[in-house]
C-alpha cells in the first residue's frame, strides 16, 4: 500500500487573496483538545464568538453567527434564506463575486436584475435608485470589497434608497471585514457576510454572517421552508440562540481558531487594525510603483487588504508567481474572471499585513521582473 | 470592553455520538502552518485525502471528496444533487436521521415516500422491493448506522433491488465509516456520505462523500442546475478533479487534520480498526449489563461505534450526564428524537475507542447510578 509521509508543506508567506498567514496563537488554539458541541463550555464559547463577531461587524444584530462552511456558504446563506421563487433581486456586478451572487440568486428562483459596471469601477447610489424606481426589488445585493478586482465600493447612503423601496440590502464583506471599516449598523445593512481566512486571520472554514431585524422579519414571514437545509437560518438561529436545538455538529476546532483570531482583533482594536492594514498597503503601493509597476485601481477606490497590479507587457505572469512560490515561498495570486492574466492580486490581510512581508515581496519581485 | 481569557476548556473524554476525542497527532497536523488552497502542495494533499477516503469507503469511485461542511452538509449534497422537483424518493425511516433525509429531500421538491420501522428495528430488503414494485423511485435512501438509536442496518442485497427498478441507492454512513465495515463497491451503493468527527477521528467540519458512476450519469443528465450552489457536485468535481477550477476556498487546516486522521486509519488497517472498535464495544456492553443496565438494541443489530442503553426507572438521565461531565470529565449523550429521555448514547469511536476509556466510564457510572 502507498505510504503517506508526515505533513511537510513549505512555510509559505501567504500574500494572496486568502487564506492569509495564520498567527501561531490561532494555530495553537485550534490544536486545543476538543469538547463536545453541546458541552456547556462550548456553548459559552459560541456566545463569545457571537459577541466578538458583533464587534467586528459593528452591529447589535442578535442573529450574528459563523456559518459552518466557508465564505461562499455564507454568501449562499445570505441569499437562499430571503429569496423565494419569483422574487425580484437587484445585483450590482463589477467583478467575479458579483457574478456569483447572480448565479446563486438565480438558482433559488429569483428574477435577477443585474446592474453592470466595468471591472475596476464602483456604483453610485443613484444607479440603484433609478433601477428601484423602475421596479422595486426584495433584495439588493452587492460586493463591498471585490476580491477579483481590488475595488472598494462605498456603502454610504445606499441602504436609505433600498429601504425606501421596501427592499433588503445584502453586503458581501468577505475581503473587507477586519481590514477596513465595515459598519453594518451605521450603514443600515440588513444582511452582511464574510469569511474567516482573510482579514480576521483564522483558517478557512467558517463564514460569519449577520442578519438585522428587517431581514429576520422577512425570514419569519417566508411561505415555504428554505430549500437549503444546511444553511437554513431559522434552524441555525435556534442552534446558536438560547434554545440550542441540535442542527448539525459545529466545527469545534474551527470555532476555537475563530475565537482566538477575534480575540486578537479586539486586543489590537479595530481602528489600530485598520490603520495597520492601510500603512502596509501604502508601503506596498509605493514600492510597486517604484518598481515601475502600474496599479490597476485608482487610489480613491482602491481596496486596502487586496491590491491589484497590472502585469507588465512581455512578462509571463504565471511564471513569476511560480518563481515567487518556489524560490521565495511567497504566494500571490493571478487575476480572476475578467482580470485573469491581466493583474496580480496581492493580499495584505490579518497577520500577513506586516511591513517585513511587504519588503520581502518587493525584493523578490524586483529580482524576478527586472 | 469585556475581556476574553485564554481558551481553557476542560480535558473531556468524548464518549458521546461525536466529536470523538482527537488524537494528538491529528491536532498537531491541524496546527501546521497553512499553505494556499491552490498551492501545488495543497493540491497534492487533496489527491492524498481523496485516495485515502477511497480506501476507507472501500471504493474506486473517482468522485470521492470531503465536502467543506459537516456530515449534515454531506447528507444534503447526497440528495440535492440528484433530486429534481417531482422526483420520487423512497426513504427508510427508523430514527432521527431518516427523518432528516425526508425533510431535506422534500425541500428540493421530491415526492417523499417514507417506509417506517419502529425505532430500534431494521429494514428487510423485501420491504423496499415491495415499495419499488408498486412504483419505481429515482432514489432510495437509508441510514446504515442510525446515531439516534444505535442500530446497524444490513446493506447486503439492497442495491440489486434498487437498481433493478432503475433507482440510485443513497447510504448514510456517518456513524459507521471507519468503525465497522462500509463496503461501497461490494454493496454497490451509488452515493454514500459520512463525517470527519466520529470513527475517522478528525474534528468536526468535513463531510466525506463518494459518488459512483450511475449517480454521476444522473448528475450529468440534470435538466436544471443544482439549486444548492455550495454543494453542487458538478462544480465540486471540477475543483477536486484535474481541472482545479476555483469554487470555494477549501478549509486548509481541516484537510490537514483529515489527512492525518486517514493516515492513522490506514496505518492501523481497516480490519484491525474494526476489531478494536468491536472489542471495546463488547467490553462496554458486558460492563453495562454487569451494572444491571439493559441495552436498547438486541446484539444482532446492535451498532458497534455507538451503544444505546436504557435509562433505569427512577434515574434522572440528564443529572447523570451532567455529573459525568462535571465530576469525571466524561461526555456521553442522551437520546435524540424518539429515544429522548429513554436512553443514553455512548460512543466508542476512533481514538475514543480504548479499553481504559470504557473502564473509566463504567467506574463512574457505577458510582452515579447505584
Amino acid at each position: 500500500m502507498k505510504q503517506y509521509t508526515d505533513l511537510n508543506t513549505s512555510p509559505r508567506l501567504l500574500l494572496g487573496p486568502g487564506p492569509s498567514t495564520v498567527h501561531p496563537r490561532v494555530l495553537r488554539a485550534m490544536a486545543h483538545p476538543l469538547v463536545g458541541h453541546l458541552d456547556p463550555q462550548f456553548i459559552a464559547l459560541m456566545n463569545e464568538v457571537q459577541e466578538m463577531l458583533r464587534v467586528v461587524f459593528q452591529t447589535e444584530n442578535q442573529l450574528t453567527v459563523p456559518v459552518s462552511g466557508t465564505g461562499s456558504a455564507a454568501m449562499e446563506a445570505s441569499l437562499c434564506n430571503f429569496v423565494e421563487p419569483g422574487d425580484s433581486v437587484v445585483i450590482g456586478v463589477c467583478g467575479y463575486f458579483g457574478e456569483r451572487l447572480c448565479d446563486i440568486a438565480g438558482r433559488y428562483g429569483a428574477e435577477v436584475r443585474r446592474l453592470d459596471r466595468p471591472v475596476g469601477e464602483v456604483f453610485e447610489v443613484g444607479e440603484f435608485e433609478a433601477e428601484l424606481e423602475r421596479k422595486p426589488a426584495k433584495l439588493v445585493a452587492l460586493v463591498h470589497a471585490e476580491t477579483s478586482t481590488g475595488v472598494l465600493q462605498p456603502m454610504e447612503g445606499l441602504a436609505d434608497v433600498v429601504h425606501r423601496y421596501g427592499g433588503l440590502l445584502v453586503m458581501d464583506c468577505v475581503t473587507s471585514l477586519g481590514g477596513v471599516p465595515v459598519k453594518v449598523d451605521e450603514w443600515d445593512v440588513d444582511i452582511a457576510y464574510s469569511c474567516s481566512q482573510k482579514c480576521l486571520g483564522a483558517p478557512s472554514g467558517l463564514g460569519p454572517i449577520t442578519v438585522g431585524p428587517r431581514a429576520v422579519e422577512v425570514l419569519n414571514a417566508r411561505q415555504a421552508p428554505v430549500t437549503n437545509w444546511y444553511l437554513d437560518l431559522s434552524l441555525l438561529s435556534k442552534y446558536w440562540g438560547s434554545e440550542r436545538t441540535y442542527h448539525h455538529t459545529a466545527p469545534i476546532s474551527m470555532n476555537y481558531a475563530l475565537r482566538e483570531a477575534l480575540r486578537m482583533v479586539l486586543e489590537e482594536g479595530l481602528e489600530a487594525r485598520f490603520a495597520r492594514h492601510r500603512a502596509n498597503a501604502e508601503l506596498l503601493w509605493e514600492g510597486l510603483q517604484d518598481l515601475g509597476l502600474e496599479l490597476f485601481v485608482p487610489v480613491e477606490r482602491r481596496l486596502v487588504p487586496l491590491t491589484t497590479v497590472k502585469v507588465p507587457e512581455g512578462i509571463d505572469e504565471a511564471a513569476v508567481r511560480s518563481e515567487l512560490l518556489q524560490t521565495y515561498n511567497i504566494e500571490i495570486a493571478g487575476g480572476l474572471g475578467a482580470t485573469k492574466g491581466k493583474v496580480w492580486r496581492i493580499g495584505l490581510m490579518g497577520y500577513s499585513s506586516q511591513p517585513q512581508n511587504v519588503l520581502a515581496l518587493l525584493g523578490a519581485l524586483e529580482r524576478l521582473i527586472s
